[in-house]
């Protein structure tokens, strides 16, 4: 097993009280808050995007998920909507107060994701040296999802590229690892959660849709990776699942995200943390 | 895949509210409270054992778990005290008012384990069907731990040879899978718990010792296993685990297993649960 | 990883010349012939079992494999003829000269496996170490499957459960791991088939059919097995495919076992071996 | 599991007869001969890889393997000599009368990449989208690496992108993926080699010296690789292997390679193909 070498800047011991990656609007992974991303695995037209964050503000998410520029299995699968998509999706954000999460597949892509608060290097890519030297280069918020079959060395390796290169504001995500079992897409390790909080003083979120591939684990999984000690969650939510052109089947629906934050927030409390929520929120709350 | 027949005892619509395992003195699995079983790897001797069942029953847990029995992956490891082992985990455990757990490796060792509480069946024969066939002829609780590389689908097929034989009083037991990660022992996967859950009315508890291998993820994977949706964990506490003779290391020290049920506490009532603790510490936690 | 001990009786420095399992009619496994074992995965009916012992002698096989005590993982899947398959294997493998190897799930069955050459442990119960400390006391012939989910090191040490209890006459038999690929049942890990041969004395056949779980992969599979160093197959060959009650889908018709015996010929020589052939079969050949 | 799509280019309906792949010099991966690439893991040195070169040349095979372009793990491990490794590879090679293998791990290393006749893609980059859309526009020979984690299916769905893109002239190589065994670095799947032969009409060749991630194993499997239908090998060869700066406990040494293509080639006859040996070798050898 490939070991972090001693002195690495990933490691917790070179800043012990941890990494807050500070992200516009005052929204903090890491910190105190425990931060819920929701929105759809792809950004497919104007209407769902913005359905969606109608959906992802009115269960007071901070951030807004899609992806524009997808990597895809086959060829032949939908591609996504590129710098169109990053258009709606930015669009559809602004208008409800929200900051967008969007995936870059390649350097090129950049500069269509200005305006974009956090830059996902997915779970293939976790790899791809080149694209992740490009990306320490930049100053900008960064989020490496773990790889399907990185060990967690291996993802605090990736990362570290990210930090030798220049740039510390990086969220680690847990999001499945392949194994046998055929139930799931992905099996949820939640120990790597809970180790790479030890290891490493970077943010840690975990993406319980990809991980499950069913919308029926997903608040269970949600609630259960926030009691391991995650800083947040990616979970995909669409305004209309039967319809999606990808992923349909994973995605929880508009009334499920609402259910999921109200679960969620006991779980959080009881774990010392908060869950965060839009000031409206929580004036309608109170 | 092989898939569950419909019709099948073991399947969630044969049962919707649940099956509740009643043990002695009350102790239920599966019910409203979440139950915590702790105790040693391995029974050493009766120091040993002593010294377990005082910190188990002083931090309000209800049963004693020890092997006795033990199957060893080397026949040069230590094999357990056998007979002998299992009178002393019955005495140690009768001394405070707690309940006995103790795996069973062959029918042949049944009039041994005469007053054992729940008889566990170990993640090496979740498939010894031989086995299976004898205990489901039994009127004695069950614990049935998922294989190491067992789908959820073939670990709840594996309940059903003890619910067609005729012995309905099954707990399920997740100890993790095997997989690539080779930070962790075993790969903890949550996911099973809350899909055997949707899927079966038996109790599912969850062993994070030895899912993690490493006394310093227990805690947090307890946790998550709680908020998953547990019924309860199955976790290894030793006195001195410097000194055991078997696992060790991912043995919590008696304060961890008291700031694992503290912590607990609150996790299990976000959830809706009760932590169950013994009459006498309840009293001294108010 | 749980490593052998030093100076296990299973290690290859005990006996570096190798051993031989030398069954009845001077057919020796693990010597310079490689030996092909052939059959049904479960003896069905006489027809069905005579039907295949026939294509098994017609094709110079010397061994006939069938299932009579059947490990299934459902209760309700077909679970063997017991000791009347048994019977029926034994006098369709008598009639044509063959020698017979069938799977024993628990030591009652012995009285009724009188006569059988081979007795398998099957891979699920690889750790099943009442089994083994029960046939480790025989003065018979023994294979031990690997298990599913065993590493090469473990699967060792269940060997050396067997030579440490006093039975030396054991095959090993690689059978595929669990892994996350599903094109195939299993993944067939043919370096643990060098690596075995090289830790150890026993000889170490392959079952490319329960691995690859699909007929149209078995005689790649069996060449590659051969090439490794395998010392012989265990291959399922069923008269009706269509109609077996157990694994058909993966089963060789007869006219694929002699395709099979006749791509492997020049295979076996490349590397320094002798196909294993019926003396009236090498007449005809001749 | 995601399917290829009917139609798609890469099946083997769409082109019966199989694809052969034409380097310069008559050397053809995929139709009658076998073909061997060795070479060092990395180019470390002009002495190394010269050295690595002859030993090649002297061994008969017909194309030089070495990194020059590195993905390590870890940001502070060796990565690889860039330009400069290219440049002495390209010369040790031409010396010679080898054609070049090696990895590209960015569109931008293309124009130091002129002279080398097969461009690698590897295994970590196998779902890098972006690098597979770019390379798909060229005239250039590519060999595709399987990644550690995926499925039979992905892996040629990823050369679909190649094909779709316009460039036929792939070979694929199964590299090994990750499972829970731990005595080889990765699981060599050969049934992933019998099928991908069966699904597609592309050549498959075999890497055993990253799958075993030992020198002991390498002879063995690919023995078992040419037995199984590989169209050849992808071998790692080192002159000195324990000053290797990149996996030199993988790596043949010199006398090891002669071994291997004395070993070969009756397994390659036995199976009905030719293994390439340079013209001189082969008046060498006669």
């Amino acid at each position: 097993m490939q070991q972090i070498p001693t002195g690495s800047l990933v490691l917790r011991e070179t800043r012990p009280s941890g990494t807050v990656v500070v992200l516009p609007g005052r929204v903090e992974v890491g910190g105190r808050d425990f931060v819920v991303m929701a929105g759809p695995c792809a950004v497919e037209s104007a209407a769902q995007i913005e359905d969606a964050a109608e959906a992802v503000a009115a269960a007071g998410c901070p951030i807004l998920r899609g992806g524009a520029f997808k990597p895809r299995t086959s060829p032949y699968s939908f591609q996504g909507l590129g710098e169109q998509g990053v258009r709606l999706l930015l669009a559809a954000a602004r208008r409800r107060g929200l900051l967008v999460i969007t995936e870059v597949l390649d350097p090129s892509e950049l500069p269509a994701l200005e305006g974009v608060a956090l830059l996902q290097i997915g779970a293939r890519n976790m790899q791809n040296f080149a694209l992740l030297k490009a990306l320490a280069r930049l100053d900008r918020p960064l989020l490496l999802k773990r790889g399907p079959a990185a060990t967690v060395e291996e993802w605090l390796l990736a990362a570290e590229y990210l930090l030798a290169g220049g740039n510390g504001q990086v969220v680690l995500c847990e999001r499945g690892i392949r194994t046998f079992e055929s139930s799931t897409r992905n099996t949820l390790d939640l120990s790597a959660v809970v180790l790479a909080k030890q290891r490493t003083h970077l943010p840690v979120i975990v993406d319980p849709s990809h991980a499950a591939g069913r919308r029926d684990l997903v608040i269970g999984l949600s609630l259960a990776a926030a009691a391991a000690g995650a800083d947040g969650l990616l979970v995909e939510v669409h305004p209309r699942p039967g319809e999606a052109l990808c992923d349909g089947s994973q995605a929880l629906m508009p009334a499920d995200l609402r259910e999921l934050m109200r679960r969620l927030s006991p779980v959080v409390h009881a774990v010392g943390r908060e869950l965060w929520r839009a000031p409206q929120q929580l004036m309608v709350a109170k």
